[in-house]
């Protein structure tokens, strides 16, 4: 199940031109909620990541930021800024792909469900090859 | 000096209606380019801390991402989310009053700074009784 979902944050990914590919779904009782992507180069907001904005578009779809009935798809292991974003939000369960040893929060790097005390449950490296070429891919070509 | 532009995120905290009194100032050139309180429960939107709507608002009054020639300072230490933007900005200083030994991230509970790699300044404590005593009076007449 959490492939399919995942293939949707992939192809989303794909699409994005400028910006390093990375995308989100936000998955509510067992239906999209919410596909975004990448947005920091083309809106000059650092803070555009597809998480962040995955999670305002559902606030705003659900009328709260409370989202513990939802599930979080993301094409790359999170930064603490999204990390902390999504755990705040309260998801049930974070799923990413290509794992971020440098600044991934989810444990890679840092674990800051740890430090929130959060009972999130985090499964990293789903179609992770796909994951990953899409971001070799981008950083091949840009050099 | 960086009392004056403390005093003046302070005052801006002092009017916050129904959300956690926590203000944020930006601070280009010498002069105040963005003063911004949190709005999470006004905007039903736990990213509109007010580091994050600072920060929003300085990249589009400068059209960069880019914040290297400008301070922040903030009523309280930043939660990781605001302080990985901080971050990623790459402020020049990072000035704030009360100090969070729970959720702190410039060094009270984590130290995101060191895992950036990043050479920001850091001063917390500043005018701390008075940053203390507003978040203090909220949370007393909340209960």
């Amino acid at each position: 199940m959490y492939k399919k979902f995942m293939q949707i944050a992939l192809n989303e990914a794909k699409n994005i031109k400028y910006d390093v590919p990375v995308a989100a779904v936000v998955v509510y009782q067992n239906n999209v909620l919410s596909v975004c992507s990448n947005r920091k180069e083309k809106d000059i907001d650092l803070t555009a990541h597809a998480e962040i904005l995955a999670i305002k578009d559902a606030q705003k779809k659900l009328n709260t930021y409370i989202l513990n009935n939802c599930d979080i798809y993301v094409t790359l292991e999170p930064c603490p800024m999204c990390m902390w974003a999504i755990l705040s939000a309260r998801f049930k369960n974070l799923y990413f792909s290509s794992y971020d040893t440098n600044y991934g929060a989810a444990g890679s790097r840092i674990n800051l469900a740890q430090i929130k005390n959060s009972k999130i449950n985090i499964k990293g490296g789903i179609l992770e090859e796909c994951g990953d070429k899409l971001l070799n891919d981008f950083f091949k070509e840009l050099r």
